[in-house]
């Protein structure tokens, strides 16, 4: 399957200005980078660090004291490692070390240390991780409702447990809180999603089970074979599209994810049979 | 029944300090004050106001530089107005009038305003509102943890959710909030407690179904016919057992609720059979 | 002066739900009601209960399962009491009822049992309540910027303290809270303000202090003989303009105060040297 | 300086507990590691992986059912890398990396994307990192309380900026909430503090300011060069000297650090001339 991502922000401007942001597709396996741009208005914006390859996101620091254009394209080969269910449902914990311990701690919109209680009396008779993992996912999706607008920049997993409402965001926030709780290292995603209505950027969970981590996605909104990873973080505090340090108004955020020819039609995959794996 | 209360308290005082109390028994419909004492030392406390009769709660405030004890003795004679379940199950919600509708607000510990779709995604499915309240008082009992030291004097309704934990006062928030947010009244009340173990202050919440309001213990730690009422408002801060305003440090707080005569014995009667019901 | 008021509010409706508001001027010293209409679509919503005189506030209970239409208008003969800051300067703290207790507790919105090492850091150096209450509304005049659409209908005292930013509502109550911190009875107040630009309903706070309660606008933007009580309560939470309690979406509120002769122009009188009184 | 280090734990354990422990003194520039002991109790606890060398932290995992005695002693020969106040107060902000940006963004305990406002409105006048910086942890130390007991482990920069009273994990959570809101990367520090009195586990703050970091410590209460860490992250949620995973309760926790050698008196140096730099 080749996808072909797009990214469009725009912010006015009223002062010097740094943004970061995470947007860039990163290169990684399972998704091959054919072809990428990267176009700034104004053209003197100081791009202050070019992405890096691999790791956790490819962060992007532009600074400038006028009306910000970013527009990113690429074209991702992508060869998703999706396990069956039958699979991995009884692989164990991922091995502990430090990289895996830091996914074990609560985070600013993750208050695992909070929903030990919860957790565990909802979860805690199953007993495989992917079981519980798994359980997590379906309760959001059972529980929580996906209203656009129901939340803002700083609610977090416990505000969304009370309230039972929210997006993309906020249901990976309480995935990854609830996984945690449980003791089992949780961490955020972001990136395109192939199949998502409407297109935007989307949001899921992942947990280390077995050799590296499994994706879930609450929401259910979003084909297992048309994410595309753009970073992966304790929450969307390390992971968010952009973060503005100095005076500026998002104007635009526009995102899109569809195959390259669209005489190929996207087979979309689901939760129900199959697991999105990566090894880091 | 004839029941005796007690309430000491100590405080050590480190500069002129304004005392507000909820200590004594109101005296109201199935409650009946006998005999009643309130020592103070030091004798030069000065004694603001004397307690009013009815109402809310007999409030009574208390200025002192030195170290202050506080004892309070009641014999009240208690016939209570419990009602049958079969009876009060059907009864519709109480008229709204201005001082009812205050009891629909959220308040400092009772956030109704957040717990919309939670409570109605719970209790919606019921109809009277007798079934919806009894099914709070039960949801919460199964949910959430007796654990004495689990929470704080700023412990709210919307945390207790999140943790699932906490003591009488917070089962008592957490009824109120959940009800308030099912458009029902609901307030919370404070009082003495005979069968109580350990012996302490208690705390219930009530709503405002047919011609007065039926109380609610989620804690199923009281009998319903040991309660004996000292007063209630939106929450524990319009009913704290002491507020201090200036330096003090509480020493010492010791409730006790039993039978005058030893050889009458307490009857407990249990909410599954019986309500308690208050007019005012 | 005669002053003309206006409330339009509409609501979108899409099942049986019940409205309380908070839109009537209340008939108080300093404020008669020479004019007064409520004009409902439609026709057929059920008024519950007629707007009683007095008190805190003329909640109006409306049901319907239509989209609602709500125009209010009034004329207004307002004879402000304003007392000059010289005369309420050292005026004592008003005696502690029961009445005035209720407003010493914390409340939704006014958490002013987390307030008082910052309220007594800042304002405990002041002796008399005048002082306190007007160095508060300084302080927060001061510190807090005004910015429209930077809170949400949970933005608390505590909140508004970290941000630094808010609107009437919010100066209000971290005005109430602060007072309440500092052991002064502090109540929240709303209502039309002649003067007020843009215009839109304005929110303030009352002190208890002397024979009655002193009016303070920590926003300033608003001159003191322009405000037209409409409700006063613990906080926003009571005294909301409209609560909806069932599916509704609110599509207009808009609101004016005006001179009704366009002729007798508004002589604005700032909080630099005049307060406004109310004896209930 | 030779300085020698004890950590003593004790915890009942009711369960099968994994522990994350950190405890141990890292090996890094500074702060040479010349004998080392770690004693379990049970002698079959296991102990999971051994802590490695550098980083931020070496953080030990240990599994037991059997309550667990943890005793851990440490001589380390300090050669503390202080700087100058007139040499660092005109360094710029270190340059940008991945590794840096992570300690710009908001953590579970600092809340630094609600903070902007407050740190500009009172540190943003200063130009320099190092006087902003500084600013931050004078102002902490002039306007927060130390009071021991007044936090609890769910507090963070937030609750601590309004109730104006914590302990040294408090002060250290607000200084990099705050220097986080002024853009300067920011991290939690932890470790034994050589004069510190009581004597427990200290927290202490660092920002990355020219070539490296450099130590804050708002509390005042250790001398600069009697610290020796343990472990840094993003706040003490990364840090904890112990996270337990499962039914457990500490009995002890106590901690010391003196001079080896009682006849090399301990010659305390104050921040107000020297800061302590770490390069990593």
């Amino acid at each position: 399957m080749r996808l072909h991502t797009t990214g469009q922000i725009e912010f006015s401007v009223s002062g010097s200005t740094r943004f970061l942001f995470n947007l860039h597709v990163v290169s990684a396996p399972g998704q091959r980078i054919e072809r990428e741009s990267l176009d700034l208005q104004p053209a003197d914006a100081v791009l202050l660090e070019r992405p890096a390859e691999g790791g956790a996101g490819r962060l992007v620091a532009i600074t400038t004291a006028r009306d910000l254009s970013v527009f990113y394209a690429a074209d991702v080969v992508c060869t998703h490692d999706l396990r069956l269910v039958g699979e991995v449902s009884d692989w164990p914990i991922a091995d502990l070390d430090h990289a895996r311990a830091a996914y074990l701690f609560p985070s600013r919109y993750c208050e695992s240390d909070l929903l030990g209680r919860f957790a565990w009396q909802k979860f805690g008779g199953l007993t495989s991780p992917f079981a519980r993992a798994s359980a997590v996912r379906d309760w959001i999706r059972a529980n929580i409702a996906y209203v656009l607008g129901s939340t803002h920049s700083g609610t977090s997993a416990c505000a969304i447990l009370v309230q039972r409402a929210g997006v993309c965001r906020d249901f990976a926030h309480l995935g990854v809180a609830l996984c945690r709780a449980l003791n089992l290292p949780a961490r955020y995603a972001t990136g395109y999603a192939c199949g998502l209505q409407p297109p935007d950027m989307h949001a899921w969970f992942e947990v280390a089970i077995g050799p590296g981590w499994l994706a879930f996605d609450a929401t259910g909104l979003a084909p297992v074979n048309g994410l595309v990873r753009v970073a992966h973080g304790r929450d969307a505090a390390d992971t968010a599209i952009v973060t503005a340090f100095g005076p500026a108004n998002a104007l635009t955020l526009a995102f899109s994810c569809q195959p390259t020819d669209a005489n190929e039609p996207f087979n979309a995959i689901s939760d129900d049979s199959h697991v999105l794996f990566s090894e880091l």
